[in-house]
């Protein structure tokens, strides 16, 4: 396979955008990557959506797309894997370049989920869990989330409050980040006092939705090396794995499986270990999956996660910074777009133009985006080459 | 890149099948692939579906079939393309296996479409085209195929019973076929007197709905070769085109350019001519889809694909052989299920497995799956190695 490396990102800000379609959206995040990029015209589009056939009676939006940003005839098709929808899309443009079979790729994540009423999104975003078995017993997402971070405080012994430092960090770097959607600090008091979603988890531990896009254009390395531009970002690690969809159904409800072996074979792929990445976007949908994704990547040891957080250890200048562009706490969650983001804010930390939460001399990162409660995770390792 | 051949196939009958849910459908297609490949585990899952997060409150197909087939750990992710979804994801599967990432991939497509009301299967098949400027003018998807139509016999001049040819060999072949929704024979004046749907289109020129999976092993040729099994299917052409989603964007409403450019590129892929083809699995959604779908690929002058019927040049024993095993119109059109349904018939010709629609010989086939009115095109040609 021919190495491949990222020429150019874009993002929007994450907001209720109620005066922009989903294609206009999507189409601002892909020029912006193809500007950055210097590239006019790409091979195929690769666009990651979760609820546009819920939320925006859409399908199809790799057509929508391509034919809205003007690369009508090109190929483009649209994938789904629930919130780690954008990481997927962006693995199969990555394939899609290694092969040879494609030379420029533009991979968009996009979403908007802010045009219909609270309950109709949450009852979209609870079609990443088993419709038969979870879903039908009146169970929604977050409350799945809630069931797992209460059985993890009652076993490894934390209290609701020792998870605060994850949502401070993720809000203390947002303000940074012109693109946030939440832009302001939080307090332990806040964290404590925020109203409460399903019990354990409150408004803070839990990630705000929000309409936004991503985009990156991936071109094979040597493309980049000759074209002599800014610094080429490597794709050095891809892994992608799988989990029962129903946690009920895993032995281990508190190990996210597919995280660790995704970074484990991302890892091998990229030659490094945990102790060589320098930064690492997590999918911080909730406190208790930043927790329990630092564990399965070999940041933590089992029910520790917490404890790097208490530590002060995630933060830009900490032994594994996570969320330094707020993460999906407080830069904002637009479910399918994230995979996207992560990797859009992977680079910039790459490129150095993280100014207040720049993690000093970055040169590995990594970005691991989930689907569902750990079903589907993508897990990607960039290194400056 | 490598070359990737065909190692199993397999299928589910198309009906009503309110006893199985989408996973049930799936997973049995996908069960008869690897059984018919000889091999029990794969590397990566490429699902295709359209519908299940309106009709069945389902998203993350990847993980939920991965999960149901026992085949947890391994990377999984859904295609959605409209009815264009399958060739799409049997893409993704071709170039993931042809790139060396992977050694077998299993590409599933699976729809359940029976399970709600018609008008809210309508609504839902609505999503493929766009919903700002075309749905929300009160066009529903067969209604955009009636304008079209329309259009095709005023410009050259044909009466709606010169169509009756396509649909009458879609239900001729279909008899043989025991996967079929619709085993029966249609007379010319069943056509004439069919119900009206969306005038011109009746009942008869309109493929029906239904639940149904189809499914396909591929590996790299210089496996199959060693192993020494049946005779390998080579994956020769692959391409995807675009085109605007809404068909008043198109400079000629009556030519499906992303259908003649993917029909190109993948010829001269597979270095073939139109005259080379033994057998063609085309979209025949309508009965004007398969009049364009003929003309884009080359096989008719511009407003002649009806012509190839009236001539009875499309028959399994006609110079262009189409629908051999009933097509969309009378072996049904699981929507997101269809593209692979199509690959898998095409191996079935080139195995000479079907019996009284056998094509003689045929030794190269191709497939052409179109999503929305021709804004996603994927076509493959496939031949005996």
């Amino acid at each position: 396979m021919r190495k491949v490396a990222i020429l150019g990102v874009g993002q929007t800000t994450i907001a209720e955008q109620w005066d922009k379609s989903l294609k206009e959206i999507g189409g601002e995040a892909g020029f912006a990557a193809l500007q950055d990029a210097g590239v006019e015209q790409v091979d195929s589009l690769f666009v990651a959506n979760m609820l546009s056939p819920l939320v925006g009676n859409q399908n199809q939006l790799g057509a929508l797309l391509s034919d809205w940003m003007g690369l009508r005839s090109r190929e483009a098709v649209k994938f789904e894997a629930a919130c780690a929808s954008g990481g997927a899309a962006f693995r199969a443009g990555l394939m899609a370049v290694a092969s040879g079979e494609i030379d420029v790729a533009l991979v968009v994540g996009v979403e908007k989920m802010t045009d219909k009423a609270g309950h109709e999104v949450t009852a979209a975003l609870a079609t990443a869990a088993d419709a038969d078995y979870e879903v039908e017993e009146g169970v929604s997402f977050v409350g799945i989330n809630a069931l797992v971070m209460r059985r993890y405080m009652h076993e490894f012994g934390w209290q609701h409050r020792d998870f605060a430092p994850f949502s401070i960090n993720s809000h203390a770097n947002a303000v940074h980040n012109p693109f946030a959607r939440l832009r302001h600090e939080i307090t332990p008091a806040d964290f404590d006092s925020a109203t409460m979603v399903s019990s354990p988890i409150n408004l803070m531990d839990a990630s705000p939705t929000g309409d936004g896009a991503a985009a990156v254009v991936l071109v094979p390395l040597e493309k980049v090396t000759s074209a002599g531009a800014r610094p080429a970002i490597l794709v050095a690690g891809s892994a992608s794995s799988g989990d029962t969809i129903a946690v009920h159904s895993r032995r281990d409800p508190l190990f996210l499986m597919a995280a660790s072996e995704s970074a484990r074979r991302a890892y091998r792929m990229a030659q490094v270990e945990p102790a060589d990445i320098d930064v690492f976007e997590l999918h911080d949908a909730f406190t208790i999956m930043a927790a329990l994704s630092l564990e399965a990547c070999g940041f933590a040891d089992r029910g520790q996660g917490v404890r790097l957080a208490l530590d002060g250890q995630i933060g830009p200048r900490g032994r594994i910074p996570i969320a330094t562009r707020g993460g999906l706490k407080a830069r904002g969650h637009p479910v399918g777009a994230t995979g996207v983001y992560q990797i859009v804010e992977i680079v910039q930390q790459l490129r150095g133009e993280c100014g207040a939460t720049q993690v000093e001399g970055a040169r590995v990162g990594m970005a691991q985006n989930i689907g569902g409660s750990g079903a589907t995770v993508v897990t990607h390792i960039l290194t400056s080459a």
